[in-house]
Order: C-alpha cells, then structure tokens, then sequence
C-alpha cells in the first residue's frame, strides 16, 4: 500500500498532469499567466526536514503501549510529520516549508474501542493532549496541536478500525467502525449488495469518523442524505465513559446527542463506531451532462427541480468560469470533446441562442431501478428544457465519474509553479444564492486586484435541498513577486471570501467544518451566543482541555493577525 | 374564544361524547369492565380550590411589567393554575383534586422578542425562574414548576407572537413567530398558498415554539419530516443574548446549535421564532384506508414502502385491538360502517382468508399532482397486495381525518368515569419493531396483571423511516379499588412499558419529549454519558438555574419513589 504523502494530498507516486490534456496548459498560460512547464518548487527531501524531538515521557508512553500494544505507538519522525496536519493549502505550503513547530509526540494505533478507551485514559491521567486522525484530509486546521501547546501531543489514528462490523438488512443499517476508509466501506458493503452512498471528493483518503467529526456531505446528498442524515447511532469514548446513542430513526430525548457528535472534530471524544443508513446498490447509477445558456438559468433550474416531484441523486451546475476549465481539462480524443464539436457548438449558438462564454455545464444523476431512472430522466429533461437547458447525454457525466476524487491533486500540481489553488463553500437560501454566488466572486476578484495579481475564480452549484444549496467556490493565483509571503496573500483572497459569505447569507461552511481556519468568522454565522454555547459544551465535557483544544471555538490565538496566521518561522 | 381548560384538555364546552357512537359503550363495557353512563367523578369548580398566594416582589412585578407593560403581568388565581402544568394524565388528575403545591407565582404575555429579552433580563436580575408556555398541552412534565422550587416562578406564555412574519417564496421558507398555534399557522400560510404540514395530535392546542423545544412530529411527517427536518433558522432568548442560526439549509459550523434548540423544552431560552419549511398547497390531499389480515403483514408492508421508490405523506397501521377500537368508535351511519357491512367481511373472511380479530386497519396518505397521486395510489396498491392487504377507499381516511384532533378528550370522558388512559410512544429500528410492540403490550398486560385490572393495550405504527419507525401505544384501566392511588397505579403501567422501551431497542420517546415524566429513564436511553453532556450544556449556558430547571436532567429528585412522583398532597 501506498504512503500518504507528508506534503500534499493523497497517495505518494499519485500526482496530476497535464501532459494528457492539450488545452490546460494553455489555458493556465491564459488565465493565470503561469507556464505549465516551469517548475518552481518542489517539496524537499524528508531528511532535509528538521523535525522537532518528541516530548513523551516514558510513564505516558508505557501506559500507551499498556493501552494499545508497544508496536501500535511510534514515535517515528515521518509518521508525526504526517500526522502534523491536515491538508488545507496553508498545511500544505507550510509542510513543504518543513515549518514543523508542534508536531504530535506519539501517534498511537488503536484497534478496538476498548485500547481507544485505554489511549483516553492515559491521555488524561497524564494531561496530553488528544487529537483523533481519519484519513487525515482535513482543510480545516482540525488536525493541529496548537501551537504553544507545551504538554505531550498524542495523534490517535483510527484506520485500523476499518470494519463493517454487521449489516441490518431489515433496518436497512450497518454497523461500522469509524476508522473505515470510502473505498473500504465501498468495498465491504457492496459484497453484500449494499452501498452508503456518501462520496465527499475526499472519499478515497477520508474516513467515516472523519466525516462525522466535520459534517460532511457526499455529491450523492441529493438521494442519500448528508452525513448527518446518514448517521444514526453513534459510539463515542469520552472522558465521563462512552456515549452511546441508540441507532432508532427518530427520537425527542432532550437536545440530539447525535447532532452534538456531528461536528465536534474530537472535542467531545474519540469516535468509534456508528450505525449508518446503508442503501441496497440500486439497478442503475447515472449521471447525465447538461448544457444551460447561463448560471442563473441552471440556477433557477436547480431550485425547480428541488420543489418538483422528480427525485435525483446529484444536482450540480457549474458557472461559466469552473465550465471552461471542465472542458479545458478533457483529455484529447475524449467524451468532452463532443461537447466542443462545430455541430454542437452551431447548434448551441445559432438554434438555441447560446453564448459560449456564458454557457454552463451541468450534472443530475440518477439511481434506482431502469423504470424509475427513465421517469426521472424524462421528467428533469422536460423541467431544463424549460430554462433554455438541453441534455448532452452520458459521455460527460462518466469524465464526472472517473475525475471526482482526483481533482484535490491539482493543488499539488499548482503549488510545484508557484501557485496557490484552494475551495470555499457555503449554503444559502434560494432566494440569496445568486447574491452569495455574486459576492463571493466579487470578493476574489476584489482581492485579486488588491494583491496585483491575475486569478481565477470558479463556482458551482451542488447539494441540493428544500431551501437551498450549497456553493463551491475554486480560486487559484500565482502570488505576486515582493508583495509577501505566500500565505499571506492566499489570506487576503481566503478571507476576502469568507466574509463575503458571512456578510451575505450563506453559512460559513456547508461540509468542511470549522476548525481553526474559519474559527474567526463563527460568531458572525452562528451568533455570539451561539459560540457562548459551544463553549460552554467543550469546557463542560472536557475541562482539562485535553480533546483537540482550540478548534471550533476557545483557540489561544484566533484573533491572531495575519503574520501570525500564516505561522511562518520567525 | 373559549378558554383553555384548567383541569382538562382543550377548550371549555369542548369534550368526547359516546353518545353518537352506538357500539362503543359495549366496547367499553366489554373490555374495561367500565359503565360509560355512570359518571364517578367531575371536576370541582374552580372556586373550590385553595390556589397558593403568588410569591412575588414588587421589584420583579415592576421589571416584568416594564417588560411587557402591565396589562400583560397577571397574577390571576385561573391564569395561574392554566398555566401550572401540561396536560399529562399526572397532571389532570392533580389538577381535578386541587393538588396544587407549586403553581407559577406570575403570568408574563410578551409581544415581541425584544419584550421576551426584557423578561429574561428581569427574571435573571431577580433570580426567578422562567418557563416558556405555548399552548400548554405537553404531556411529559414541562411546564410545572419544582414542587420545592422557593423562587418566584414566571410562566411565560408566548401567544402573542402568533405572526407568519414573512414567506420566502424562493427558498421555500417562512420566518414565523414561536407563539403561534396550529390552526392559526396553517391559516396565515394558506391564505398565501403554502402549508407547514406539520399536524401532532395536538395541532390545535399547541405551538411552532412547543413543537420546537419537544422535537414534535407530525402525522405527515412521511412527506415533510419531522420538526427538526423543517426548522432551519431559530431566534433564541438565552443569558448570553439572542442566539440566531441562519436559516441555511445545511451546514458544518461545529455541533449544531439548531438541533441543541430542538429538544430543549426552554433549557437553554426562550425561542422566539423561526424560519421553516413550507411547502406550496398540494392539489390533492388523499387518505385511504386498508386492511391487512394481521399486524405483522401490515409492518412489514410499511418497511417495504420506507424502501422503496414510491412517495407518501402518511403511513399507520393500528394493531388487531386498535382496529377493533376504531370500529366501536365509528358513528351511526358513517363511513366505516362499509367495512363492517357484512359483504365485505364474508369477502375478507372467505376469499381473503382474513381472521377478523386479527385483521388491522391501516392509513396511507398521498399529496401532490393528481399524476403523483394517482402513481403511488397504484404503486402502493400492489406494495400492500402483495402483503395480503388490500385498499378499502377513501371513506376511512376521511373518517381519520375528521377525528385526529379529537382523540385527547377521551382521556377527560374516561377519567369522569374513574378511568385512566395514557399513552406511551417510542420509535425503533424495522428489525426491532416487532419485538419492540410485543414487548410493550407484555408490560402494560403484565401490569394489568400485577395490579389485579381489566387493561385495555392497542398500538399503531406511525412515522416511517428508513431504517425504523414510531409505536405509539395507547392503554387504559379502570383502577382497583384498595391497591392505593389511581397515580400510583397509573405509574406501574406506564413505568412497565417505558421500561420495556428502553429494554428492548425502542428510544424513551419519539416525540413527546422528557420533561419530569421520563428523566428517569434518560440514561438508558442515551447512556450515562449521554446525560452528563446534557447537564454541561445546560449548567454551563444556565449557571443560576434559571431556565426551567429540572426538565431533561437535574431534576431535585429524579429517583424519588413513586410515592412522591404521583405528587398527592401529604
């Protein structure tokens, strides 16, 4: 099995390209003025890395190996160093800086809820500090000691939980433990005809404990639910014993206990286990590309589609921008290129009335049985042919398909030139989602010119539900020359679209959690009670600190200005 | 307007009668043991009871009526003691006997949230304690002060805020105040074309803010979920200010503070408002009513419906004893005489092979396009065949319709005669349903049986999930004479079969909250741990135990025995 790699996403020896693909160097050259071919920066070698000795005393380390076994505990330099951080772009750049003030002492390896019991327990006993590890694809800062934190760091990673432990085929739920990766989970269910159908673009390097902890949200939330509808009963080990919530499909028993698991990044304990909905994996599985004049068109389509009738499995449209850099990034002799064939392109303009800078690219999927898919098709069909909208058929929705889970690796492949590429997502109401998607665009762009740099800024529209949706926002920039640090100027961009979401009515974020990184701004979405709250919650749970401090709320430094953000060495 | 009753449920002049229901007297008599022409008990006038003296300084009377303006402060002996309990079977009886130790010293009625803010302020400064009223129906112990609580107590009742404040045509959502009741909320929005859906037994006599603090359910929630499903934003009143969530329809800012709120039966504030789910009036509405030939066929139609591709708003069906209940209710003439006609039963009983004191009756409900409507009616026709039932028309449903709001006066006309009747609900995986109900019906009859009583048990499914649903059982006795107090022998069945919730896979409640009444059961049902997060939560965000202290957790005396939980003056 593959590494993960210490300084970008995913697997070691897996990187993105784009030797395979004729139009994205260009493309890049256009908009970003970045030439492809230059390498500026490569990631050092690991033995360049001057990593920080591990504070473990040996009472603690003897009550870990007591916990867990002596081969499960490692104090090994590149085993800390992975499980540093997590993978948003200031982890990333800081990574490859070898920028390494606080790694963990200790990672341990539990292997059943009782040695995780055992791991808290020690932890406690001796004041460490706790910080549970999935798959470790957190852009959130979920994964980091604080930085002046002087008691020992213990990283728990959970991937040897990693079974499906017992599937309730009339309840339609399986028992998982929480250390489970996508593909594994996949895997295991589907022997038995089954599927969890919750595929976050982290999917193949995140887990289900991970997913609980941030709220996530898979492209199928439109059939399948969001994690939080997903999961059902949940076995916690926290510091007053293990929580166990029963896995029944609704309950009034005071404040939901599930919910409060449901985001709480470790502040509340360490996930095991949970009893999750699980799905029999349906007859077909479709997703069909759409062509839409405007983003506010497929807007307007999506909100339809949301109070109509039809059921759909994915509801994505992309704005005109993300739709160009889609068919930038289709390989030579590919499905896409049908889409950028004359006949089509003479179609869409002179019959159908198009602007090609202006058309968006869209996805619905499907899922069910043959008869059911066909009804759906039909009707969506009709419904897009309302909003000027026209079927493009099967081919893209398989680039869909065959890219979803790769696209984290092109921040790797920018950062190499110089680059830095990162997401933003929100939720609005409907009725503000055009003003969101307007302001967040407006911020990057704002703050693009602020910095005196070219960027790029793309949207699209997924996730959703009765009153609204979620906006995904990509931007990248190649820093420019004497203007500071590289961080500092991804900060500018970073906040200028944070607040921007804030500011209009969307929610800081829809499914990347909050962590340290967008700590700042939880007041403003969630008001200062509500932080008071959460507050009160963690230091009531956990009042030696000794669970993830500092992440959602009650960090030492989150008012911290932008120089110390960046945490650059001094 | 009547008023609401002091010693009952609902309104004044409002009440079950057996009169134009021919057989069920018989059924009365035969399965009770009960005359329903013998009345043993009527409430005793109002003047005839000893109401305490409020306790209440002239400093807190000042502050609350600079609040809400002194026409809205009462102390009124009848305000008061309306606004002492809910209208559980524990409270009633009390209620009729004039039991009435600790009943809130002053009635507040604010107009806005900023009037609310000023109660709060003077509640605090004065440390008196406040509990939120909305239309007073809870039956789980809510609403009543600590018997040995020694401050002021402030009963706030929220009806003036009873506005739909705006509809958000887009987004599908309506901002609308907590004070409003059922009719009212549905009235306002149907007069611009939408619904809110949600229809608890209690629809008329309780409100959006009552639904919220208890994580109500309504009979449509098949189709428009259940009250956390469609709140999305809230306005909380709490110590640290006014908490506001976005109405955002997902999100992953930490735990969510939406879900602490529902659940929270005034814990953490005093909800002034939400934004909600409302849907566009369907044009068609539809209940039919079917028959299956045993309730085991009738659950496990119900599970297949859950899985399958077919929508519907309502699904139920009662037991062999809830049927036979529903028949001896039907008016002469009616609807339902048809499925007691004697063609149908030869048809049920020779052709069908039913055996009629097992056979039950089921509803299944369907909203939307007459297209949509008429597809699932088809759809579910052949779900229902295949499982040996079949559709018996509309009349039924009509008859289900008519009645649903009727059902809670029956406990008052049984409590008249020296009977007591109470229900008793729970929600549970689809595996663990059928053990679930028999283990439920084995404690009441097993109560019955240790209190030397003639018990009536009858159950229906209701609420379906995917992975499980609701049993909302409902039971009735008429006391043994010299086994001691009707409360005390109330509590041995209705503890017998809380018990056997949580023994078996069921959760404590479904959607009648846990108030006083089932706090005791709490750490069965969401573990030891489960509670002490609760308690962080609320003793962190209430220090002063000022919030309806005691509901959920911290009850002074939670364990005390049953003696002192019937609440009979010494």
């Amino acid at each position: 099995m593959a590494a993960m790699k210490w300084w970008g996403w995913g697997l070691e020896g897996v990187a993105f390209t784009h030797e395979d693909k004729p139009e994205l160097g260009p493309f890049i050259e256009e908009k970003l003025g970045l030439d492809v071919e230059r390498i500026v920066e490569r990631p050092p070698a690991f033995a360049a890395l001057a990593v920080p000795e591990p504070v473990l005393a040996t009472e603690l380390r003897d009550a870990l190996e007591a916990a867990v076994g002596a081969v499960h505990v490692t104090s090994d330099a590149l085993d800390r160093v992975v499980h540093a951080r997590g993978k948003s772009i200031r982890d990333l750049v800081r990574q490859r800086r070898g920028d390494l003030p606080r790694v963990p002492d200790v990672v341990v390896r539990p292997g059943s809820e009782e040695e995780v019991t055992g791991v808290l327990k020690a932890a406690i006993a001796h004041d460490a500090v706790l910080i549970p590890f999935g798959g470790g694809s957190s852009i959130s800062g979920s994964l980091e000691a604080e930085p002046e934190e002087e008691r020992t760091v213990v990283s728990v990673d959970m991937a040897r939980l990693d079974r499906v432990l017992s599937v309730d085929a009339a309840s339609r739920t399986a028992r998982v433990q929480a250390g489970v990766f996508g593909p594994a989970l996949e895997e295991q269910l589907n022997a038995q005809g089954w599927t969890f159908g919750h595929f976050p673009d982290s999917f193949t390097h995140s887990t289900l404990g991970g997913w609980i902890a941030t709220r996530s949200s898979g492209m199928q939330s439109d059939r399948y639910g969001d994690i939080a509808d997903l999961t059902r009963g949940v076995r916690v080990v926290t510091p007053a014993g293990t929580l166990v919530t029963r896995p029944v499909p609704s309950q009034s028993t005071g404040p939901s206990l599930r919910e409060m698991v449901l985001g709480s990044e470790g502040r509340l304990g360490l996930i095991t286990e949970a009893t999750v909905h699980v799905q029999r994996v349906p007859q077909e599985r479709r997703i069909l590309g759409y062509l839409f004049p405007t983003f506010g068109a497929g807007l307007a389509a999506m909100n339809e589609l949301a109070a109509s009738e039809v059921s759909v499995s994915v509801t994505r449209v992309s704005d005109a921008p993300e739709t160009q850099f889609s068919f930038a990034t289709r390989k030579k002799g590919s499905l896409l290129d049908k889409v950028k064939s004359k006949a089509l392109t003479t179609f869409l303009t002179r019959r159908k009335g198009f602007a090609l800078d202006e058309m968006c690219l869209s996805f619905i999927g499907y899922e069910g049985s043959a008869e059911h898919v066909a009804t759906q098709r039909k009707a969506v069909g009709e419904l897009v042919g309302r909003h000027g909208g026209l079927c493009i058929g099967s081919s893209p929705g398989q680039l869909y398909d065959q890219k979803k889970f790769d696209t984290p690796y092109i921040r790797d492949f920018l950062l190499d030139r110089g680059c830095v590429a990162d997401v933003s997502e929100t939720a609005a109401p409907w009725s503000e989602l055009r003003s969101v998607y307007d302001s967040g665009r407006a911020a990057a762009q704002g703050a693009f010119a602020t910095l005196g740099v070219q960027g790029y800024v793309m949207c699209h529209l997924s996730h959703s539900y009765h009153s609204g949706a979620c906006l995904y926002f990509t931007f990248a920039f190649e820093p420019a020359p004497g203007r500071g640090d590289m961080l500092e100027q991804y900060d500018v961009v970073k906040r200028a679209v944070q607040q921007a979401f804030v500011d209009a009515a969307g929610t800081l974020s829809h499914h990347h959690a909050v962590g340290t990184e967008h700590a700042e701004w939880l007041a403003q979405d969630v008001s200062a009670p509500g932080v008071a709250i959460l507050e009160a919650l963690f230091e009531g749970t956990d009042p030696g600190r000794n669970l993830n401090p500092g992440k959602i709320v009650g960090a030492r430094r989150i008012a911290a200005e932008a120089g110390n953000r960046t945490g650059r060495p001094e």
